[in-house]
């Protein structure tokens, strides 16, 4: 694997390893014993992604170069291509990267290091695909026959198509919940109401309604939104007792969510923020390693030093 | 203490405690032997206390972890609690916090991590006031009868409020000089032209004029200001010899103090924002000690292994 | 040395000493065993030389303070002197600066610590010079008799005017090429065509067309630019086997130069970048050691480690 850009690249056995080593990683950072340089170009608002990168980078040891674009020469109209390429001659090892466009990669050929999408375009998101992945299979500890319900604003957001996909290739039954007008019509999926979702589901995951994506004629009443669409405390009574809600966040508190619901027991939703700073220096050692730059003897575990002062210089 | 808000949180014997550690980590900067995690979430522009609360945080050996509201998902309306529980969730075991809002804290209750406030709200700045109090306290080795004035824009200071009470606690003597519309009514205090403040006063105090804060319609004549209520040339020459000079800065050269005087042999202005970084390593050690995070095994003194080698590799 | 504003402050000596210590730190990174802080104040958009500096601060285990405007107290009127030194007050032992004005260095005299000019004002950018020589020497060997041509918008270029005394005085041969309205008129130069200069070179110095510094009603057409004054593929084609091309970027692709030519064999466009890294690094410690903060003995060769496990805490 050359650049992380999509779930699709990664078979069944390449997902529950990483989620494996994500889970490892909760118990002992590892610690890379030479220096490496991660930019993150995020060319987006971000705050969960972004900083849950810088963590799972500062805890690998990695250093980071913090990139905003709003300070840097893309002000003087420097293109992604130049900005990448100038990242990778100045010393970066990595590149974390969310932009517009929907056919970033396209110029990014001729970048030499390794690529991690960080929901780049409209399409695909996925270390927060994965990070979804890593809170379902903690709770069940398999995907086989697990009823989830994609619920929301489906046609606008970035991780819902590969979720679904994804899920089905590990064995979950998918179901999607959505208004007609945020309804995907490409492939073959179930579409069901909330009322019906709720009953039904191991795993309800909202999706974020995206304002900020929608045609400027797309206004919605956002306040019937919750009552029709979103998950209610009335629905959420309903729902299996074992069964969880996911949401990648931030949410529209009372929109696709009760407020009240967001921190209830059935919520994985600050889990799934913890789970991806995990996911993350998964993927980032497993590119790394793939690229040659780092190998199990350059990795220490950080634990076992904590106690006898090795650590304290850091 | 399980959050840092206000200066009343404090005793006096918390306060001298806190000033001597901050002494001693002047010739030591102590070094946490675990990696821990800072955010530092600043809704309002800031050099100083932004800047310092970093500088304390790489002496303490703490990873940073810079939020910036302009590239955050705070563009996609997300709320400070929101915001302030995503970095508890990914990782951060501390946060610094300066909001618009007086009533911050109250959205945060629900925050599991401890809190520092960098000066948010109206009411309060506590690593402001105790950078002061230890500048103060470096000068004369106590508070006592202490002649302390404070100076200028009390209405619309964040530092001024919390600087009279915790002076006169104590034991200080603590006058206000101000113009009639940047008075404060509150409380029980003695007002002084500012000819009479510069000959009684061990401490002038000046405050920042904040027109960033004012009402639209208080357009002041900020040349008059020096001469009517500021410490010109000539009332400095009238101050007691021992007599300081502190100001929280950003100065507002030949407003509150003519320019001449910012580095003056009385001044302590630039020596304040030295000490506010000490100050800061104090606050921070003694809430993560108080939250059972670190103790005495975990932070190794830098300074004993300066020269053998052991910090090459910082 | 105090500051280093300017190539003149440099012997040739100093400047082959630079060259020959900026090359050694690309096998083995010295890491300095004592925390010190460096402050980059960059009041212009910059990704190259901020990120280039950065890199080059944590390649000698320096640790970062990234000043943002946008989110300081220059936002209150603070002035450069005062944010200057206010982060010399907090702790920086070091500062970097890019500002627009031409005496911003008259301002600063009162600032006890080391600066180093990142391209501030209009004159000089001078380890953007260093750099090119850097990377002229790595080519050649020397700069004896070497035909130089700097070509393209001279007259509000940072460089042109340092490179082309610089270059002299080392012994090459400089020409200038630009369109009438870029020319410089002081001093004495031979100004030559594009179509000569590219006959006679051993270097072409690509200069970027800074749109953003011409006064409002110089709007050029810049498709005609290329195929007057700038570098196309047949020209190219033209120029001496061994001949390179150099660029400060960002590049205007299509503008200065075929955006083909970018990569080329003989464009040096991204080791330029590369050596403004190690370039950096050599001006750092130099600075260093003449104000005595550090010496040899301070300073590790990181490379001696690797392998044996003192640097997994980094």
């Amino acid at each position: 694997m050359r650049h992380f850009i999509s779930t699709d690249q990664l078979t069944e056995e390449d997902i529950i390893q990483l989620i494996k080593q994500a889970q490892s990683y909760k118990s002992s950072s590892p610690q890379i014993d030479e220096q490496f340089f991660a930019a993150n170009l995020f060319f987006e608002p971000s705050t969960r992604t972004k900083m849950s990168f810088i963590v799972a980078q500062r805890k690998l040891g990695i250093e980071v170069l913090d990139f905003n674009q709003d300070i840097s020469s893309v002000q003087k109209g420097e293109s992604l291509y130049d900005t990448a390429k100038t990242l990778e001659s100045i010393g970066s090892n990595l590149l974390v990267i969310r932009d517009k466009k929907d056919d970033w990669m396209e110029e990014l050929k001729g970048i030499n290091i390794p690529i991690i999408n960080a929901g780049a375009g409209k399409a695909e998101h996925p270390t927060q695909s994965l990070l979804d992945l890593l809170t379902i299979y903690e709770e069940y500890g398999s995907f086989k026959n697990l009823n989830v319900t994609i619920v929301g604003d489906i046609k606008y957001s970035r991780v819902a198509h590969s979720n679904a996909k994804v899920l089905r290739r590990l064995g979950a039954n998918v179901s999607l919940s959505s208004p007609p007008e945020f309804q995907e019509v490409s492939g073959n999926w179930n579409h069901i109401s909330i009322d019906e979702a709720v009953k039904w589901s191991d795993v309800i995951m909202l999706l974020r309604v995206q304002h900020e994506r929608h045609p400027d004629n797309m206004k919605r009443d956002t306040t019937s939104y919750l009552e029709k669409y979103g998950l209610t405390k009335e629905r959420e009574s309903i729902m299996k007792k074992h069964a969880i809600i996911l949401h990648p966040a931030p949410v529209n508190r009372g929109v696709e969510i009760d407020t009240d619901l967001v921190e209830c027991s059935k919520s994985r939703i600050f889990k799934q923020m913890n789970n991806g700073v995990y996911i993350r220096m998964a993927i980032i050692t497993k590119l790394l390693k793939e690229w040659g730059y780092i190998n199990e003897k350059t990795i220490e575990k950080r634990n076992s030093f904590i106690g006898n002062k090795r650590i304290q210089t850091i």
